[in-house]
């Protein structure tokens, strides 16, 4: 049964699973947590006693391994949404003893062999047991080599040391280790980025540094596994989470993580208050026993329940959510009459233009004149008209005398900007210009150009281009909206945007800039401004080519950190103090006109706590193309990115 | 004029240049410097004081770039054979100054454009200002996606910090550097070891410690530019070079790197020596004044021809240094009858064998029983003979009696077996079995059972899995030889082989395991032992499955290090004392039937000084194949490589 329903949510947070002993009587296991309000077992499938090495010298007669169930007592199909294998906990692959590691990797290879078989979804792999995990990591990545769909979560405690503060719940942690994100790391680089390869996150009582939690928020984490001895107890005798564990378990609810209940009950109620809670949640049916950590899940619940429901634009971006798109070119190509209406229906964008026209307006003729002199306008890439109307609503609120020329390259967007004209009554007001304003000669110079060919890293579609095409009608003292505008990048952890690159197999995807709408990531360190383009820009030396050396901090509390690439973000200054950008930190609210850019590196690069980061960044610029070239120097030189723009690049 | 012959050595580094000042008459130049003893000049194509950036204001008046001489006033042929083009050393693509920059970036391009367009072989690149260098690298980057097969050789100080007593060549030191070795790695790196990206060392008069110096014999070292003032004064006042400058100067002359003499005279010769040295080299010729460099050149020809000869293996083995090749699958394929008879010329091997077996047969049988009992000796995998000529040869010596029986699987071999054995009138002695050994149904057990089953690495031709076949038909006092065998391995610096494998492009060539003759390689660290495998091995869990866990230190000393990969080798113990091997530091002099074995890595590892190196390599077997794993886990992890055997293995 669902923690509940949550508009727009169909992630699978929904679902909480709780974790068994060994039972081999699964359809009585699964039947009981069930109806116990679970939606699925961790169980295991073997007998844990079970030994390879002890079978020829007649410990057991029948030569199977003792699973429990097969696909007889369960159908797949019940297999396959209820039951998480868990495989056995004795393993250990890289123990000294020779034997212990040879049964290991027997028994592990029969059990995944034999949940693959019985179609289970996932299975959970224990905790690599020391800080050397290459053997272990060997035998999975040679079994996901061959694996169905299954997923494979390693289970891995959410601990750091400089928070090992826990005696308690020491079978889950690992003697000597460090830091668990960097088992994690290790394991998971010696298996590539598999793509099923994920995480089990053991929550204990004592949670690691914000920093130290936020890394995991950009590994593929599928489920958090919650201990009893995890909770608080409130004033009623109630299990509940501390406010830092309620926060973990919204992010992880809001992260497609699935919460599994582990443990036994340390909470013991009153009966009375068990009755209570029993009628008030409905799930006391007559000779079944209440589940024992019903309490637990009723509290899980309550979490999921009480969180915010999701913003519309949150609901309207879900799809997009970790999806590469590749970049618009827009100077190459025309845009459809569908892209146009998305991004005209981002309202607060248009506003932002308004107020910026206004002010300009207002500055440029003073309230004596504002009768008597028309101000010259361009818009220059009018698309379907939306600055147009901006401009002339500015015009009125401020009262003054506006002359419009709306220039526009694409010769569909013109047909569309000739009816709106014509619908509106704007004739005596507004010119349709059909021309690209590198080329187009006007008849008169502006007194203000106005614009909209910012990209996600602002100058990524060629804006400073194309202005310094328009530059040339604009008066000496005119007005350019946006005025300036520059591109911010930051380094991110996001193995799932590095294995969706990689799946291409190919270096033209390792050497794109990508449009997504980050979502799983991690942000390592604040941002950092890149380029600076001004408008009118009047220098004799002039130039869009750029380069810039950057160096970032990883917070020391954060421990080490894997870099898959940037993320990439803009502010552009429209006028004076009117902004519009999609840098987190000053980001315009409720626009949706641009998801960041994405700047992947061909192998992901791995900082050490205090070590800097050191990104180099160039805009290049040919007689056809613009493109970007990227690398890292420190803490070790990377491969330059997209030399010559030979893999990314937009069209002049 | 080449500095002297070396019988079997056609390696440019016969041929010494000299580096000269900017003269735009290039024919005069050219002919002052050949006529002078040396074979070619590194020579600036461009006047020095060129600035893009001062043409428009006047500078020059013809809009031609001020190019030394062109393809008219030497031809292409002289050019290419002659001259080494000298990109102007004032370029600095990373000073802060911006202009400075830009007219780098125009400068270096213009002439490595000229330098193609006149067909010359090589462009010296100057040494990067500073720590900084990745903006130079950039911009190589992109000339490098686009060049002829000209060599872009990058200029490297060879010194590094704590042999930093230099004040006197500042010049070509760069500020704030550490380590040059340092700024190369950093430079190849963002330029992907781009094969065509190579190196040119400034020799100053101190050296680094002999672990620094013996990295660059790993990378692509084209020229090492002895200075003038780096040479000393012998007793006559002739220059000289101390012992250390001596033993580097002949390891150049080995590795095929190019001496060119560079700076003003600083040994003022008496008149009278110099006619002296003149006549007596013949060099003087009427109205050509002779070379000022010329005292130094003549001792780079004395240190080249006081060279030892190369050794006829050293002969016999150039062609093969460097080579990848794949390793032999003799029990899937059969050898050809050449790949035979070049391994039976091997006589040091067969020498070993010989007092193996016959130390065998002493200790098996005293002399009061020599003449009565008969010893069993089957050669398993005999090919077309030679151990079981070199087994009745033992025989002979010791006065013992031998029965062999010789067990060929490959059924031509077998033909060339019986004919030998006809040949040699051994009919009475020795049993030809054609069967493959695993298989054969022996009519009698064994007491010494005889082969030579090796690969490079020891056991990766399968001698474990064949000699278990064997084990059968061997009696229970019975002797192998060889009775164990031990592989080694060392992490190597080798950019020449990482290139060889990296351009097929492919995962598989990056997980396969290649028999090379290692000769332009820095081993890193004393090699270490992997596996080990005895025969007989009687033992109930014996089992061929390895695993092991390396740790290397690379000396202190050495600087930072780039791992290319792993050197392999093996060691076998024959017969108590008598060995066999190819590990560097106990190989069997003269012995040429292996070359080192090489496990490349898909990305080379950076090793910081201090920082250890941890390897990990897995031997596994599957129903039908045999193959290794192996992984670096520090200072990070890498991917496993060939999981699975899924790029390499060995057939059973």
């Amino acid at each position: 049964m669902p923690l509940g329903e949550r508009i727009g949510d169909k992630s699978d947070s929904r679902y909480c699973g709780v974790e068994t002993e060994y039972d081999d009587d699964m359809p009585q296991l699964l039947s009981t947590n069930i109806n116990g309000g679970f939606d699925f077992v961790v169980s295991p499938l073997m007998e844990p006693s079970y030994r390879p090495s002890l079978m020829d010298t007649g410990h057991k007669g029948s030569g199977l391994a003792p699973f429990a169930g097969s696909d007889l007592v369960l159908s797949p199909s019940q297999w396959s949404s209820h039951v998480v294998g868990k495989i056995s906990s004795w393993i250990d692959l890289d123990s000294e003893d020779e034997i212990l590691r040879k049964d290991s990797e027997i028994v592990l290879k029969q059990e995944i062999s034999w949940a693959s078989h019985l179609s289970l979804q996932a299975c959970l792999l224990p905790t690599p047991k020391g800080a050397s995990c290459a053997n272990y990591a060997r035998c999975v990545n040679q079994i996901l080599q061959n694996l169905n769909n299954m997923q494979l979560w390693l289970r891995i405690p959410l601990d750091k040391s400089e928070d090992d503060a826990m005696n308690g719940n020491s079978d889950h942690l690992s003697e000597g280790q460090v830091d668990s994100w960097e088992t994690w790391n290790c394991y998971r680089l010696l298996c590539e980025h598999h793509s099923q390869l994920s995480i089990a996150l053991d929550v204990l009582s004592s949670l690691p540094s914000a920093n130290s939690l936020g890394r995991w928020f950009g590994e593929p984490v599928r489920a958090a596994i919650i201990h009893t001895n995890s909770f608080l107890t409130n004033a009623r005798g109630y299990p509940c989470l501390s406010k830092r564990h309620q926060r973990l378990m919204t992010a992880f609810f809001n992260h497609s993580i699935q919460i599994v209940v582990s443990g036994t009950p340390v909470h013991n109620l009153p009966t009375g208050n068990l009755e209570l809670v029993a009628n008030h949640t409905d799930n006391h049916i007559d000779g079944i026993q209440r589940h024992p950590l019903r309490t637990y899940l009723d509290y899980v619940s309550y979490l999921y329940q009480k969180m915010d429901p999701l913003p519309e634009q949150e609901r309207f971006e879900l799809g997009y959510r970790d999806f590469l798109q590749s970049p618009l070119q827009p100077l190459m190509d025309n845009l459809e009459a569908q892209t146009y209406e998305t991004f005209e229906k981002d309202t607060v964008k248009y506003i932002q233009y308004e107020r910026a026209v206004s002010k300009a307006l207002l500055d440029r003729i003073s309230d004596e004149e504002a009768s008597m002199k028309t101000t010259v306008l361009m818009v220059v890439g009018a698309g379907r008209g939306p600055l147009v109307r901006a401009s002339l609503q500015a015009a009125e609120e401020t009262g003054r005398k506006l002359k419009v020329y709306a220039v526009e390259k694409n010769p569909n967007a013109v047909v569309t900007l000739h009816n709106l004209v014509k619908l509106e009554g704007w004739e005596d007001v507004v010119t349709i210009v059909s021309c690209d304003m590198r080329c187009w000669d006007a008849p008169e110079k502006a007194d203000i150009l106005v614009s909209e060919l910012l990209g996600s890293f602002g100058d990524n579609e060629l804006s400073p281009e194309c202005l310094d095409g328009a530059q040339r009608f604009l008066k000496q003292d005119g007005i350019s909206i946006p005025s300036s505008y520059t591109s911010f990048i930051q380094p991110v952890t996001t193995s799932k945007l590095y294995n969706d690159v990689k799946a291409h197999k190919d270096l033209v995807h390792f050497e794109t800039a990508y449009v997504v709408k980050l979502h799983r990531v991690a942000r390592l360190a604040p941002s950092q401004p890149v380029f600076t383009f001004t408008h009118p820009e009047y220098s004799t030396t002039k130039n869009n080519q750029r380069y810039k050396k950057l160096q970032f901090e990883i917070p020391q509390d954060s421990g080490s950190v894997m870099v898959h690439g940037f993320a990439g973000y803009f502010d552009a200054t429209l006028y004076k103090d009117v902004h519009l950008g999609i840098e987190p930190s000053t980001a315009t609210p409720n626009m949706f006109s641009w998801f960041p850019i994405f700047f992947p590196l061909r192998t992901p690069v791995g900082v050490r706590p205090g070590s800097p980061l050191e990104l180099q960044l160039w805009r290049c610029s040919g007689s056809t193309k613009v493109w970007y070239e990227w690398c890292v120097t420190c803490p070790s030189a990377s491969p330059i990115h997209n030399s010559n723009g030979r893999s990314y690049w937009v069209g002049l």
